[in-house]
């Protein structure tokens, strides 16, 4: 993606992230914000809260008057505009809806963008050298390269707590912030000092056993696109669930963010994340601030 | 305790707690904050951000110029004022110093109040009828009655979630309240759909074992005053802690809150708390919004 585009993508990310919170406010905290509207996409009940973010980040991307396609987890994949998407827009719209009906602080939107025109780009650059008008047109026929996409493809991640305000951006291979300063990871070394976020319940206890012994505090604040980013700005050590029913969807901006500080991501087996973009692949996480740290947790889970 | 003694203690325990937010505010999020200072009275290390709010909790007691016990985490007991305590408060004047240090919003202070004149004035009054100035006089030589004082004697508790400004109040007998609006816990009946605050790292894990597969939703928020509120505004339908190292220091606040809201507090073998008022006492802990929780919670542990 060239700057301008970094930009214009950025911008709309940001406005989403902002009309989104403002439009979700009056229902925190209330049971009307829970109430079940329709069955979602990715086959989990929507909420009302939930489709009103949903709702204006579409709004929002119409308006934009480029061919996107989105995929977020109530309206699945949606194509807006006319033509090939430039882009793919990976959204959780609330990511951590029973907190945000029930006023935990803690609860968010992540969002996540990948170049869809990359792949037909390169092979027409290998082609001409340079992009040129037969390129555009190839492109209209080329919106197929959406379903190609993985995790591995977004370039762009935003992750905003709503709940506090905190804004986390990462740009592949230019770093990461939060609220625009540089994110700096724990270098803790130790995997028994370690603070770690941990979605235990309703997981193998043997597996976790260990780690609910090793670790030396562990949380489960409910928004896993947050708490993967706690792992990016050294709130955290390390972040697990083995559960294996995250969505690529709910993750794929964080792991950019956790990357750009050189952080690891990866499945229980410690293989890297593939999945692709789309609401219905689901993965288990180990995320941590190091390879020290990550290699001591896939270790005590037993995966190598 | 009269009305008046209510009015006057609950006003400043008000501002005990606007103060001491007010305070830490600086140092949330901080380094500095988490610096260790020196170790507190009851083994465990004293940050920065903790003896500054304990600094301001006694500041505001002396400035009443009324004979007070404070029993608190740093400073262990301190008598405050001349003569006979009136009463003894109980505070943890950073609950979640942990999270405050690293700006994961659920940190904040607890506050309880007990009557040490209570006893000697029941007998005072058995033998005279009516409050006279010998039993003023007796007072002055009955300061050992602070220690006669167990949890059971928390007639005012206070809890605010400083980084969300939220504050939980009950009074004996009186109900409790959420800024000031009545707390409606959940009415849940059904164990496995419930969303339950547990703290079970570093716990015995063939206890947890059936917990982890019977919840809807489990959480570690880090912030135990807080979580316990949770139960009685409805936001948790339990809270579980059987490692047994909560002090008794911590939870006296919030035990009298659930109670209010006729939620059951006991310790994991379904025994009601008793400890006495001081930071040594430790406990475990199972609290639910209702009898049929709290039962199948106790009955999933092994308690009965």
């Amino acid at each position: 993606m060239n700057e301008k585009d970094i930009k214009f993508w950025s911008d709309v990310s940001r406005n989403i992230m902002d009309e989104a919170s403002e439009v979700i406010s009056p229902l925190v905290g209330t049971e009307k914000g829970g109430e079940i509207v329709k069955m979602g996409a990715d086959g989990t009940p929507t909420k009302l809260i939930d489709l009103v973010a949903e709702d204006k980040v579409v709004e929002i991307l119409e308006a934009t008057g480029r061919p996107v396609t989105l995929i977020s987890e109530e309206i699945g994949e949606h194509k807006i505009g006319e033509g090939a998407s430039e882009v793919v827009f990976v959204v959780d719209p609330l990511d951590g809806t029973s907190n945000a009906v029930k006023n935990i602080p803690a609860y968010g939107i992540s969002i996540a963008v990948a170049d869809a025109s990359k792949k037909s780009k390169t092979i027409n650059s290998t082609q001409s050298g340079t992009a040129n008008p037969s390129e555009m047109e190839s492109n209209k026929f080329k919106d197929s390269n959406v379903h190609d996409l993985t995790i591995r493809d977004i370039e762009l991640g935003f992750v905003k707590n709503i709940a506090t305000g905190d804004v986390y951006e990462g740009v592949k291979g230019c770093g990461a912030t939060l609220n625009g300063k540089k994110l700096i990871p724990s270098t803790l070394q130790d995997i028994s000092a370690s603070s770690v976020g941990a979605y235990i319940y309703r997981a193998e206890m043997d597996k976790i056993d260990g780690l609910c012994k090793t670790v030396r505090r562990m949380r489960i604040l409910g928004s896993v696109a947050i708490e993967l980013c706690y792992v990016a700005d050294g709130t955290y050590d390390a972040f697990i669930d083995i559960r294996g029913n995250l969505r690529i969807v709910d993750v794929s901006a964080a792991k950019l963010i956790i990357n750009e500080t050189n952080g690891l991501v990866t499945d229980e087996n410690c293989k890297e994340l593939n999945g692709g973009l789309n609401v219905l692949e689901r993965t288990s996480i180990v995320a941590a601030c190091n390879k020290n740290i990550h290699k001591d947790i896939i270790k005590i889970l037993g995966g190598i």
